[in-house]
């Protein structure tokens, strides 16, 4: 996606041969022009697919997949990293993050999740994957299907693409980060 | 706004005489055509005014703060609760949840609050209005002004409303809940 890697190779920083700092335009000051264009591109991209629901994970993930859900006409869920109080009746899964090399548990109200729903998982990054088999976990549990997976930027340096693909996973990601060095970034050529 | 008291009506749940859930539709699934309007309804009611950025609360608050901040064409930023470790040069102060019965702490980046910006602050909720001074606070450091204060849901029976007007705040609150009983929501009049 054009505009998305120009806006990379433009706003982005690597801090280091893996930590992509891009949080003056996706996952803390948002381009909200740039996420609109992002999901109405994720629509293109799982077109003729049947979608019931977007899932992602806070907080990154909901600007892409509310825009996403918006032009599907379809509700959005976001997984929570933190349970509220009030949420006795859950479907929830253990994610190990290599990049903050601790576990976090992500947990879904069960309400929201029904049984035969197909379920498009949208996330702002993709590195391990870790956190996509952990939105598929829950999306299973509830007797639903993942029918796609839509990352915004990709490690193409990481396993994920590989470890969703060996699962059999629809995967589109909009910018793939091919390698990276201290204050230089290298994406992969335009689709 | 007529839409958002029928669903508040119709799929909001009073768990108590101060606890909501209106989970089904703002801050775990998410109604995108719902935030869409609600995202519209705040340019309207701030029209006229200047403004250069749209601050709000990771996560619930990242819709309705994403469609105002599209519909204006500015930037949006949310404040986290959680800093990273990336983060290293922010604004920061900590806010007291009498829901949780906590201290939190709110954190954005020094890089996205510019002296001299007008700020509009979004967020689903609004009770003490500690969250908002809490905001108020992060923008004043960065030395930016709040031009206004746009709420999803007010519980008009807590001190919020008061706690802000006498600071001088211009307050728009989408939907204001005047009293709830266990299962029993009664809302304001349409404005």
């Amino acid at each position: 996606m054009k505009i998305l890697h120009d806006t990379i190779l433009k706003d982005g920083l690597a801090l280091s041969d893996s930590i992509l700092k891009v949080d003056s335009f996706v996952n803390h000051q948002i381009d909200p022009k740039l996420m609109n264009l992002v999901g109405k591109e994720f629509v293109k991209r799982f077109e003729g697919k049947k979608i019931d629901k977007v899932l992602t994970i806070e907080a990154s993930g909901i600007a892409p997949a509310m825009i996403t859900a918006l032009e599907l006409g379809v509700p959005m869920v976001f997984a929570k990293k933190h349970k509220p109080i009030t949420m006795d009746d859950f479907y929830s899964t253990t994610v190990y993050s290599f990049t903050k090399e601790t576990n976090y548990n992500l947990t879904v109200s069960k309400e929201f999740i029904n049984e035969g729903e197909n379920i498009l998982l949208i996330d702002d990054f993709l590195s391990a994957g870790n956190a996509i088999l952990g939105l598929r976990d829950i999306v299973n549990q509830g007797g639903a299907t993942v029918v796609g997976v839509g990352i915004v930027i990709e490690k193409g340096f990481k396993e994920g693409r590989e470890n969703l693909l060996k699962e059999g996973f629809h995967l589109e990601s909009l910018a793939i980060v091919e390698k990276m060095e201290k204050g230089k970034i290298t994406l992969n050529k335009l689709k």
